[in-house]
């Protein structure tokens, strides 16, 4: 069984987008700039937002921290948004979800333009995807192409389960792991609440993507002896043994799963950290006009 | 085995779109206008076309054909398209496929304003089904989900495979039946060229669509004993014994897999004769603004 090892992975894409954006400030070129629009003070936003910001001044773009109250309205939110869109000095901004229930995160994720949208929600990144065209692709099943692509894993021909069908994992990732290209031209199957066949079909995958935010469902008895197992899951379990209070858990049984495994990804330090750096990749593509123009 | 009528469901489907379209004349509305552009003179392109406008004069729209000869321009044709974008008396209007090589099908299809794309090709339709929002699904994904739903087929819960990825069918048709919808709501694997195990995951389909142009790919020892099986095969096979010269061959071998099926579509008069109702629906809510104002 090998670890893949998330943290080290994105260390090095973190070296590397560095390396790029020297290279950008030596040859005098504009320095990307990512800004972050956060409303309300809920705690897993504040810290996605904080190490978003934090990980952009460590490569070295700039970034900008745009702050509202829980009763921002949405319109003033859209105007944010609108304003962001003409302003040619931000390449890409992100709005963190979930917003409060007044504010309809559709429109505000719509509001967006497609060409800054490095979060890859916006539903013409999503069509782009699926019909193969260049696009932001979302930073979660970006950061798994980029796992099973450096760790050289094969998915050639192989059975692809996805547990989970949400816009922002299941079905991006299914759609992903379906294409001519690799990672991907898997054999691709979708699980998901109502399937009534789950445990067979896992048992038969070569390949399992766990996104159903079920802590530990995955057990032992639902894998084949040498399947790649990548948990996207991270539930905040209450816990005494942290100083935090809780302990992020993964939607695998890891301890009786990985040593099935051919690879599998842990949690924390598997699929998490590869997330922010997939966003960091955006921005970098959204600065050099990599893809729209 | 129950025959699933598409000739029979498309004939309903005409009727109910024309007491609509009498009721919009009855209340003084304006009559939906779909325009179909045609390049050149491929012999299926002509024999769809024609048929589209004449569904059109059928059901009571106003239908515009619009010729271009094969040596058409790139930049003429991208003309044509943004006047019937502007042009506020066209509801609706498609591009007819297969485009001449000079002439990039993607660029025309991104061309076409989202809320004249009654194809549902463009990028923002294809990712607002995806996420699952209104737009205009494509015909014939739109024409099998109205098959599955007249004949009250049970969808929930089941294993759906579908064989092939393209865009157009594939996997439209993979995300539709794995929504949270009914149809839909079934556990769905793609398969493909690529696919090892193509023949053990038919051999577990509850529902089996086939759309790979392969003529008489499914085999009787393919498909389970009570299976619905979903062909959308139409590869033009040379015939002597038709009067056209050829014959329309679906991807299915229909004498061995029929006796096993609890609803089989036949080629022809399955899939075929709804995909152009489904256009004509569109139309009709392109019309009436249902989609987008």
């Amino acid at each position: 069984m090998q670890l893949i090892d998330g943290r080290a992975v994105a260390a090095q894409m973190k070296k590397e987008i560095t390396e790029e954006v020297l290279k950008i400030r030596e040859a005098g070129r504009k320095i990307p700039h990512l800004a972050a629009v956060l409303v309300g003070h809920d705690g897993g936003s504040e810290t996605y937002v904080a190490s978003k910001v934090r990980t952009c001044e460590e490569v070295g773009f700039i970034s900008s921290l745009i702050r509202y109250e829980e009763d921002v309205t949405e319109e003033e939110l859209l105007t944010c948004i609108y304003r962001l869109n003409k302003d040619a000095d931000i390449d890409g901004f992100i709005v963190q979800l979930p917003l409060p229930r007044h504010i309809s995160e559709q429109k505000v994720i719509e509001a967006i333009d497609y060409r800054k949208d490095v979060d890859g929600f916006h539903p013409i990144n999503v069509g782009r995807m699926s019909v193969g065209l260049p696009c932001f692709v979302s930073a979660t099943p970006a950061g798994i192409l980029e796992l099973l692509r450096r760790y050289e894993i094969e998915t050639k021909g192989k059975h692809c389960v996805v547990l989970g069908r949400s816009n922002i994992v299941g079905k991006p990732m299914a759609i992903l792991m379906m294409q001519k290209a690799y990672p991907g031209d898997c054999t691709v199957t979708v699980c998901h609440s109502r399937s009534e066949n789950l445990k067979e079909m896992c048992l038969s995958a070569d390949i399992i993507i766990v996104a159903l935010g079920v802590p530990e469902f995955l057990k032992s008895d639902m894998v084949k002896e040498g399947a790649v197992v990548i948990d996207v899951g991270t539930t905040r379990m209450p816990s005494s043994t942290t100083r935090s209070g809780y302990k992020l858990t993964g939607d695998v049984k890891f301890d009786e799963v990985s040593p099935k495994c051919s690879y599998i990804t842990p949690v924390p330090f598997g699929v998490g950290p590869m997330t922010i750096l997939s966003l960091m990749r955006n921005t970098l593509l959204a600065g050099e006009k990599s893809i729209y123009k």
